[in-house]
C-alpha cells in the first residue's frame, strides 16, 4: 500500500511497488494486491482493514515524514488502538543525524522518533523516519518512508530477512522468452498445445510490446534446482516451435542482444535514418559501451543528404522518391562505405501524420540491412502515428540486423 | 484498477494509472484509490466489488488481450451477469485491422469483438481491443487495453468527453509556464511574494523535469471565461520576474518551440552528436513537419567519424580530447558547413557510466551552436546517470540554440 495524494492525481511515478514487487517474488512471496490511497486517515483505514481481511503480509510506504500532511503513524495507532511514544533508539539516531550535518533539530524532527507503543522499531540508515514492524494475529503489517532508497535500504537489510524467518514462502522462479516479428495471437495458436500440456504450477503469460510478445513462465514450488530444471526444460520443448522469432531471454533488450551479437563477431555498425530520425541510433547508444561496435548514424532528413552525404543517385530520388526500396538500399550500402562498417543499416518511410499518398499511405516503411555479402530489404506496413511507426521501425530495423548478421555467419 | 500478473511481480512499470491521474485531476474529477490486482478472476470480482462499493467512476486497464491470460471481459461477464456477444462495429475494426496489414485473423482475434451484453462499444483507433463503457445504479465502469498509447488515445478521444457530460465537476483550468535554466528553490524565493498574493482558488505547483522547472497554475471554478482570464492576469503579473527563463507556455515541448522559431526565421538546423547518440535528433524529429526546418545528424560516436565527416582536425583530438571546447565547436561548425544549414548545433561528453577521468569525470559534457555570424559554447556538469545525461544534454543544447536565435536575429 503506498499513501500519498501525489501519487493518486499523477504528480509523481511510483515505482516503490514495481521494486518491491519483483524483491517479495524473488524471494517466493506473492503479491496479490496493490493499493493507493491519498493522505486521508478514513481511506487509509478503510484500506488498513480490507487489506488484512485478504492476507498474511502488508507493506505500507509513504506518509512518514515531518510534514502536516504526513498522517500513516497516528492513523496506525488508531487502526491498532494504540499511541505513539518516543523510542529512545529512533531518537538517539535521529540527533546523531542532524549533529551531523551541523543542523539543528526541530521538534518536528523529534516528533519522528514518536512510535506507535505495539510496533518493532526498524532502523533507517539513510534517514530520519523509521521504519515499523507490527504482528497482529499471525499476520504482519510493515510501515515504511516512501523515500525509495531509504525503503530499499530498509527492505533488504531488515524487512526482507525478517519475513523470510516468519513465513515460510514458496519458491517461484520466472523465464521470460523474448520474440520479434509475430503477432500475439498467431503465437498462442501455435504454441497452444504445449499451453495446455504445462504443469499446474507452471503458469505461462503473454506480454506484448511494441512489435515484440514476451512469454514468461512463472513456476512455484519448494525446490529451487527443480524450478529452474523444469523452466528449461519446458523452454526447450517449445523452442523448435518458435526458434524463428525468439532473439533473447529474461532480461535482453534487443539493442544489448545486437550489441553482444556484434560484438562476438567483432563486427561495427553504422545506420542511416530517415523516418527514424536518429531514434535506431538513440537506442544503440543508450546501452554503456556501444562505442565498441558503433560507429555513428547520419540522420539523412533531407533528400540532399541523402544524395551529399550518403550517395544516393538523385536519378533514384526522382524515380522511385525516397521511401523505396532502391533509396533505403543505397543509404544503407551508403552509411557503411561512409564509416567503413561491416553493416549499414537504414529507414526510409511515411512516419506520419502527413505526407502520405495514394501509393504510399502513412505507414510505409522501408528498412534495409547492408552486410559485407549482401543488402536485404523489408517494407513495412505499420499505423497511422508517428511516435508508434518510429518505435517499431527501430524494433524491425534491429530485427532485420540481426538475421543478416546470423545469415552472414552462418555462410 | 490495473489488471495484470506483470504489474504486482514488478516485471513493467505501471505508467497508466499516473496518466490517467493527471488526466483525471486535469478535468477535476478526484481519483480516491488506485487498485492493482492480478489475473485471477476471484481477486478482479473482490475488487471490483470493494471498488464501487466507494466510488462513482472505476476505470480498469489491461487483460483485454486475445490470450488465455486475459479474463477481464468474462469476469466483467461474470460481475455484471451478462454474457459475451459479437459487436459487429469491433468485429468490422478488427478485420479491417488485419486486412490492412495483410495479416490473417484468427479466431483469437475474433473473440475479441466479443463484448458484454450490457456495455457500450468504445472503438479502439489503434489496437484490436476494444475500449467498455458500463453503467450501473448511477456510476460508471470503464474497461481499457493496457497498452498505453491505446489507452491514452480511447481515453483523450472517447472517455473523458462522456464523463464530462455525465458528470459535472466543477470547471479546472490550468495554465503552465515552463522555464529552463534557473533552479526550483531559487525560481521559489523569486516567485514568492506572487505566489503568496494569489487568491484562494489559484494554486500554484513546481513540477520540475530534467533541467527544467515548470509552473503549473490550476484555478477552480465556474465561469470558464472568468478563469482564463484570471490566469491570463497573474502569468502577465509575474512575467517581468522571470521573462528570461521562460520559453514556453502549457504543451509547449522545447522541441516544438525551438521548431517555431527557426520557421519564422526561415532558418535551417543540423546537428552532430557524440555523447547523445542521436537523441537531440530524435526528439526534433519527434515534431510533425521538422522537416521544414531540420536537415539532418551527423552521429559521430567514433573519432573517425568526426574527423572524416565532421572536419574535426586530428590534431585537436589528439591535443584537447573529443571533449573539449575545440572539438565539440568543430563538429557544430563542421555539421553546418556539410548540411549548408543556418545553424548547427553539437554535443560532446562522458556520458557515463564508464569512460570517466580526473581531469573529465562522469557528466563533463561540452556543447556547441554554430550560427551564421560566431560559434556558442558551453560546459555541463552534469549527473553520472547516462540516461539522464543523454536527457540533459538535448535540453541544454536546445535551449543555448534558442538563445543563439534570439541573438542572431537581435542584430
Amino acid at each position: 500500500m503506498t499513501i500519498g495524494d501525489e501519487i493518486l492525481f499523477g504528480q509523481i511515478t511510483d515505482t516503490n511497488t514495481q521494486w518491491i514487487g519483483t524483491e517479495l517474488t524473488n524471494v517466493g512471496i506473492r503479491a496479490t494486491r496493490k493499493t493507493s490511497v491519498g493522505d486521508n486517515a478514513e481511506d487509509i483505514l478503510a484500506a488498513l482493514g480490507e487489506a488484512l481481511a485478504r492476507v498474511d503480509l502488508l507493506i505500507i510506504t509513504g506518509g512518514l515524514g515531518p510534514t502536516k500532511d504526513d498522517i500513516t503513524k497516528h492513523t496506525l495507532c488508531k487502526f491498532f488502538d494504540t499511541e505513539l511514544e518516543i523510542n529512545e533508539d529512533a531518537l538517539q539516531l535521529i540527533s546523531d543525524f542532524f549533529n551531523r550535518r551541523g543542523r539543528p533539530m526541530t521538534e518536528l524532527n523529534r516528533q519522528q522518533a514518536a512510535l506507535p507503543k505495539n510496533c518493532t522499531y526498524l532502523q533507517n540508515d539513510w534517514g530520519t523516519a523509521p521504519g515499523m514492524w507490527f504482528e497482529i494475529d499471525g499476520k504482519i503489517v510493515v510501515s515504511l518512508p516512501g523515500v525509495p532508497f531509504e525503503m530499499k535500504n530498509l527492505m533488504t537489510q531488515r524487512v526482507l530477512p525478517r519475513l523470510l524467518t516468519f513465513f515460510k514462502p514458496p519458491i517461484i522462479r520466472h523465464k521470460v522468452i523474448r520474440t520479434i516479428g509475430i503477432g500475439e495471437s498467431t503465437l498462442a495458436e501455435m504454441i497452444e498445445f504445449w499451453e495446455d500440456s504445462l504443469p499446474q504450477h507452471i503458469r505461462l503469460a503473454y506480454l506484448p510490446h511494441f512489435g515484440q510478445v514476451r512469454l514468461r513462465l512463472t513456476a512455484t514450488g519448494d525446490d529451487e534446482n527443480q524450478l529452474a530444471s523444469e523452466l528449461a526444460y519446458e523452454t526447450e520443448r517449445i523452442m523448435p516451435v518458435i526458434k524463428k522469432w525468439v532473439y533473447g531471454y529474461d532480461h535482453d533488450e534487443m539493442e544489448t542482444v545486437v550489441g553482444k551479437l556484434l560484438m562476438t563477431q567483432h563486427a561495427t555498425l553504422s545506420t542511416a535514418e530517415s523516418c527514424t530520425g536518429g531514434f535506431v541510433a538513440h537506442k544503440l547508444t543508450s546501452i554503456p559501451g556501444a562505442s565498441r561496435y558503433f560507429t555513428g548514424s547520419v540522420v539523412a532528413y533531407d533528400n540532399d543528404v541523402k544524395m551529399n552525404t550518403l550517395g544516393v543517385p538523385m536519378a533514384d530520388l526522382l524515380d522511385y522518391g525516397a521511401v523505396s526500396e532502391q533509396t533505403v538500399s543505397t543509404m544503407a550500402e551508403g552509411v557503411r562505405k561512409l564509416m567503413h562498417t561491416t553493416y549499414g543499416i537504414a529507414t526510409s518511410g511515411v512516419a506520419g501524420p502527413d505526407g502520405g499518398s495514394p501509393e504510399k499511405p502513412v505507414g510505409t516503411i522501408w528498412i534495409a540491412c547492408a552486410s559485407p555479402s549482401r543488402t536485404t530489404t523489408r517494407m513495412l506496413t505499420l499505423t497511422k502515428h508517428r511516435a508508434v511507426n518510429i518505435e517499431l521501425t527501430a524494433t524491425y530495423v534491429l530485427d532485420l540486423l540481426m538475421k543478416c548478421i546470423l545469415e552472414e555467419v552462418a555462410q
